[in-house]
This record gives C-alpha cells, sequence and structure tokens, in this order.
C-alpha cells in the first residue's frame, strides 16, 4: 500500500538511500520488531479450537542470529496474542519479547529503559497504524514495502521487501553492514542453526 | 477474475471513484461480510481429521477494530463452515457471526431488522455467485479484486486489493475517510491489539 | 513451467479456443480430477508428526457445488496420500475419491466402468507427468497453467489458472456455459453452502 | 534477492548455460539439498505450543522418484529443527537426512565418505550464508532463484524458480536430460506416488 504514496520516490537511487542512513545505522544498538506484517504476512491462521499459527520466515531467522553474533539486542513487540510469536522468541534466543501491548510508546521505553539504551541507538520496525505512537520514542522508524500508507509517511526508511518474506533481513544487511560486519558474514560464512 | 470484465475501466481515475460513492458511503452503518474470500484469500487448509484452518489478515483485524470505534457494527455472514470463523470472530468482538447460511438474503435482511438498519446504511463485501441474491438487500455491494465475474458485473465497486489480503481494510479506509475519522487515525494511531 | 513450451501459443485468442473446444465440451458428463497441484497449489505442509495438511480453493468448492447441480459426476484420482483429500471429497460430497493411486489409467478406467461413461463424456485435469498415461483413457486432457511442460504438450487445454487457485473453477466455468448453466447461475446466483 | 547481484547476466541464454554444465552434470551421482529455503519457500509455521510446519512442493516430490528412479542418492543436510523435515524424509523413502547441523561443510564430508562420492559426482542446493562453507566439498553449487545474493555469487546455477516452488524439479529436470532419462519420463509418463 505504500506504493501509493511513497516517502522516497521510487526512482531516488537505492544506494544513495543507504549511504544517506549510513551514520544512523552506525549507532543502532537495539533493533526492536513488530510482529505480525513484519516478521510475519500478516496471516493468522484459526483452526477450529481458536490456536492460530504465524509463519515466520527462515531468512529473518539468520537475521537474527547474525545481529546477535555483532552484539545488537533484539526485541519483539506486539499488539496481537502470543503463542506463536512466544514461541518463535524462544527458538530464537530473543529474551525481551512483550506480546499483547496496547501502548507500544510506552513498552518501547520502558524496553530502552531496561536496557539502558538511547534514542539514537534505537531501531524500529513496525508497519500498520498502531506502530505510529512510537515514533518520538525511536531513532529510526523502519516499515516493509506492504506498510500502511500512514505509518510510511512518518518512516525514515521503507524497504523493498514485504514482511514476513525478508523485511527484516533486508534492514539487518544493511545494518550490518554500515557496521561492517557483512563483509566476513559473506567471506566465512555464518555457522549457526536458524 | 473481474480484471477480464471490469465494472469500471481501469483508467477511471481512483480518486474521482471514491468521490462519487462518497455521499452513499456517508451513510453506511453496517459492514456485512463474506468470509472465504473475503476476509481469506479463499483457502481452506484440511488436515487428515477434516479439520478446516483458514488464514485471516491482521490487517483486517485493524480495519474492524477501526471500524467499531467509529461506532460502525460489522458483521460476518458466510455460507462456509463455522470454527475458524467463529474464534476469528470472537477474537475481534464481533458479535454477529453466522456460519452455514444458505440464503444470504434472508440472513441479510434478517440481520438488518435486528439491527434496526435500513438498505441505505448497509454495505456488504462477497466475492462469489452465491453472494449475488443479497444484491437488493445491501445499498453497497462491494468485491475483492479477485472476486468472481458475474459478481464484479453486479458491485458498486471492485477494490484493487484481493481477499484476504487487505480487502476489508481498503474499504474501511475510504469508509472512514468519508466519515472524518482517518486523519485522527493517522495521526494520534490506533491504541489497540488486533 | 508450461509458458516455456506451451502448446497453443499465447497469441491465439481465447475466445476462439473455447469455440474450437465447445463441442466437445457439450459432451463431458465426468470431470475427474488429480488433487495436488490442481486443487491445491502442490503444497504439502508437514507437522512434526507426520501429517499432511492440503489448502484447497473455496471457489473450486462451488464449481464442485455448480457441476453437481448441473448433473456432472466429479471424482478424484490422486496419487498422492489420502488424508487431507477424502475429507474435502467427503465436505462437498464427492462420492468417488481414490486416493494412493499408482496406476492412474487402469484408475479413471475402473472409474468410466463404473460410472458406464465412455472416453469423449470424460475429462480428466493433470498436473504432472505421473498422469501422462491417462491421456489415451479421457476425451479431454485439461492442465493448469503451471502444470509440466511434458504433460502441457500432450493436453487439449492450458488453463490460464494456476492449480489451487481457482483452475478447476475456470475449466467448469467453460463447461456449464457450454452446456447453457452459466446464465442461470449468474443470474439467480448459486443457493449453496460450499 | 539473487536478481540484484546475478552471476550470470540474464541475458545469457538458457538452453546454453545448460550446455556448459552439461558434462559436469552427467557426473552427478549424489544431488544433496538444504530444506528451509530450497525444498520450501523459507516458511516456518508455529503454532502456540511450538510445533513448526513446513510446506513442501509436490513437484519436488516427483523429481525426488525420478532422481531414485535413475539411481542418484538424494539426500537432505539442514541447519534448522527436525520434526517436519524428517517426516517429509520419511515418505520420500530418503534414506540420508541429517538435520540441526552446525557445520555443514563437515556434514556433506561426512555423507559423501560414507557413500564413497567424490567431489565432482556430489551437487549441493542451499540458500542462505550458511551454506557458503560446503563450497569446497561439492563439485557443484546451485541455488533457487531467490537466496542470499552472497551464496548466488559462489553459484554454479542460480536456478530460474524459486525455493519450495520447484526449484528442485527444475534441477533435476536438467541433470535426467543431461543423463538421457528425461524423455522416457516425458514419454511414458512416471508411474509412482508421490
Amino acid at each position: 500500500r505504500c506504493r501509493e504514496q511513497p516517502l522516497i520516490p521510487p526512482a531516488f537511487p537505492h544506494f544513495l538511500r543507504r549511504r544517506l542512513l549510513s551514520p544512523r545505522l552506525r549507532r543502532i544498538r537495539l533493533v526492536v520488531c513488530d510482529v505480525d506484517g513484519v516478521l510475519t504476512d500478516g496471516g493468522l491462521s484459526y483452526d477450529e479450537d481458536g490456536t492460530v499459527v504465524k509463519r515466520f520466515d527462515v531468512r529473518d531467522g539468520l537475521a537474527v542470529r547474525m545481529l546477535q553474533q555483532a552484539g545488537i539486542t533484539v526485541a519483539l513487540l506486539s499488539g496481537g496474542r502470543g503463542g506463536a510469536t512466544e514461541q518463535r522468541a524462544r527458538h530464537l534466543d530473543i529474551h525481551h519479547c512483550r506480546v499483547g501491548v496496547s501502548n507500544k510508546r510506552a513498552g518501547l521505553e520502558e524496553l530502552r529503559h531496561e536496557l539502558a539504551m538511547g534514542r539514537e541507538q534505537t531501531a524500529f520496525l513496525g508497519d500498520d497504524l498502531n506502530d505510529l505512537v512510537v515514533r518520538p520514542a525511536t531513532g529510526l522508524l523502519i516499515t516493509p514495502a506492504d506498510a500502511a500508507p500512514g505509518l510510511c509517511r512518518q518512516a525514515d526508511w521503507v524497504l523493498r521487501r514485504r514482511g514476513g518474506d525478508g523485511a527484516l533481513r533486508e534492514f539487518s544487511d544493511a545494518l550490518l553492514a554500515s557496521q561492517g560486519w557483512m563483509e566476513g558474514f559473506e567471506q566465512s560464512g555464518v555457522g549457526t542453526t536458524n
């Protein structure tokens, strides 16, 4: 939906956009992700008992592993139900996972306080209007390609990839490149389960 | 499939179409949704015991929350099996959820009577030929982009988005904008779980 | 994959193709469908216990209902595992459902014999090389758009739609139109659960 | 993501590329597949208990059957969790299935040793940076169209098809054609369950 009213016109060269963001990327020590629509494509699969299944992406899993190896903390902050989200967090050793959060700004500030992270050290990935309130509490606001236009207009970077289809990975690749980690991963590989 | 025989030619400007519909959107107080193919992409995932899983969209969930905050009633009217549908309705506090309905016209009229809603106050979203019978009982008939051509030809608006991929949200954004709610949601955000 | 070596060049007008097939469509009384890759997109979702979930399409469900109302028999003939397939068949009142069939030609001939259907009264929808053997036993061989090239080359009609995304419906719409049923369904609607 | 930095420019004719690879394909006796992102689209569907469901493709299943009939061994080597992967392997009679492998190079060399296969007899299909370490241990390194750019740059062949959408099948069709098996399968069909 962002395609309708892009923050930065599509003609704006991608490598230039990254260069402009690069000094701000270098300061990031904490990446906070909304879940539904960011780590998933927004799908909520209900069975007949009300159990909800969510589909995560293995490439985002490797993104989390690489961020953790680079000493960057990854946290989840979701307005939706837990269950599947908490299980995914557990498998990826994400220790900060908050679900059912109705006020995301308060949630994010609490998290930053707990981890002693400044605003400029924090990046938030969100996809919809209930993420709008975090804008003053985060240094970078990043959205997948298919986020709500009202959020895209406030974002620092609208990614090329959609939620659940490598959006976090696209961001983490740029983040890790700006901090000098990517070359090592691309030469020696990443030795980890994901 | 609608693409083959569009009601309104694709060249017809989108903002103009919304302007033409706007006076009719302003009167809507009740939004009734078919489920399979509207709130889902039509997928019915069967396991080996016959349990059926349906995939809903988190963005449509936020649409329901915003409609409810604007005082608009949301109801579900499905010809298909219940189970997953009823669970989704329960999570979104949709109190009017009817499943296994073979005569949708009678179902819609009963619902309108119960809620004391006139024809012009009612919008129906459907996607296939078994929704055709509701045409005389609803002020607006709306279809996702991938609805059956035979229904699209009778529709007031063929949305740009497909079922289960934000079709309800596209409609509710236009509806809420016409009633003056959207600006608030886009400025202050939406504080809710979805 | 059919796109690489199409039976009929894409430039060949679609309405003409249907006209050429129309006399043969009018004779069809039995529609036999392969399941994986035809009624589904070929996905086999495994859980950790080995249970397999298959995703069917609600629009193909309405196709089956319309065919049955027109007095055309629908049958399933699958080389794959049962379970999900048999459950879907049960919900759609498909009484002839054979799974785990290794020789599809023998299976199809047995079915035709049981139902006393001639070769010219039978249409078979398949998508892969294990369906090739039915060629001599069916009047029409139909494939979804994404079938294996080796099967497409033998097919009478390569549909525009992919398996699990309305392929059966595209065929049944043409079949029912050729037999004079479609107009009624598009005017009065279809009163049925699916 | 490979599209950004392709190994071989897209203009390079596809039939020529196959011809160049053909002498190397003829020597292959062992096909080793990564699982997530190769045999699946990378989706990991979590339910609320942490059970993970993976979606395989029926066409890749037929690929495995055809390779086995041609006397080529198929093995799985995955860094991810087992469960679904092991169940899929069991259904396809894949006897060599290793999951949770953190060092894929050691895993691959062990497998080759056990099966007495030389480097030039081995093809490996992978999709992400944790597969990079196998490069010295395999004759051919193949990736789906949507693999990580860092892996694509080291690959012998970037397939046209994406993981979980027939990538293995595209490779096995070329492999079996180079070894003279494909004509038989396309004329007499494949008699097997998949």
